[in-house]
């Protein structure tokens, strides 16, 4: 039920699941794990799996720490963005990706769950998606130093304050790896 | 130097200082004065203020707890937006109100941190204006048996993760209260 006209498809989107951004982030196996098997769900679904890598002063291209985690391996024909910015829409071809394959609805995963999954959140829903967060499939680093909050708790606020968002138009939901519908919008926001 | 063209304004925005919103937030007081003062500054300086006022099923509309908070006095001639969702520009007349104004700049105060301000940050940003946040001038209440952090962690929280934002053309930007300038978009970002 998305706000963009002729987009029935659904895409998973694996953003920034890097091997410096989930160093020592809680549950980074069980995360991975997960997501590697949405990513062949959708697979199986004929669903799009679009790769999202970051990179900026502090995340430099083409270092070990800016490459994928080895656990999760791209396909060739699926496509890989990349982006400087927490908004994964911002300055990246990811709109054009996703109207060229016919996609409404995008289903989130990766890190961090505080930034860049919570600001693609927002730039999905505001650009007119269905926007559904994997519960189990995001996390984030411990930032409590800075006076973040512990991680596991940025991950289960995350994941309240998505369940309770809501726009005209749009389902905003949050649900666990397993209820992932790559077919569907789902049943209610 | 917002992507929008023709607009050289900057406008505050103070957000759902609702009783019920409100009550029993941490800095409550403290919160409410910083946003008076700030509205006082945007009135001398010409910068339009701009109320929003939230309802839903859990605050409906013409109830005490969704009346403003009696501190803060909107002027008969500043606009009042009445919203449903989280972010302040979904189905208002907000943009309109702004591009009208010629604001590419918008000054965030009021509440739930993590929720509507969140919410209305990313809203914004999306759209393409320059955004600051308050970080003495918004608060949140107190969501910890639903699993959310502290509210005082929120807040500092949400001002650390939108020190971090940045967009391409825009600036995000967290500001002290005495800090706002009405007149011009921060230096920096």
């Amino acid at each position: 039920m998305s706000i963009l006209e002729g987009r029935p498809r659904t895409a998973l989107l694996v953003v920034d699941v890097q091997n410096d951004v989930v160093a020592g982030a809680p549950r980074r196996d069980e995360v991975v794990a997960a997501i590697d098997t949405l990513v062949a769900r959708a697979r199986e679904a004929g669903a799009p799996v679009i790769w999202v890598q970051h990179s900026d002063d502090g995340l430099p291209r083409d270092t070990p720490g800016w490459e994928y985690v080895p656990e999760l391996v791209r396909a060739d024909d699926e496509p890989l963005v990349h982006k400087t910015y927490g908004d994964s829409f911002e300055a990246t071809e990811l709109e054009q990706l996703l109207a060229e394959a016919q996609v409404g609805r995008v289903v989130v995963t990766g890190a961090q769950s505080d930034f860049c999954i919570r600001s693609t959140l927002h730039g999905a829903l505001v650009r007119g998606y269905d926007v559904t967060l994997v519960g189990d499939a995001h996390t984030t680093e411990d930032l409590t130093q800075w006076g973040a909050p512990a991680p596991e708790q940025v991950v289960a606020h995350t994941n309240l304050l998505w369940s309770g968002q809501r726009a005209p138009g749009r389902t905003a939901a949050v649900v666990s790896s397993a209820e992932v519908d790559f077919g569907t919008a789902p049943a209610s926001s």
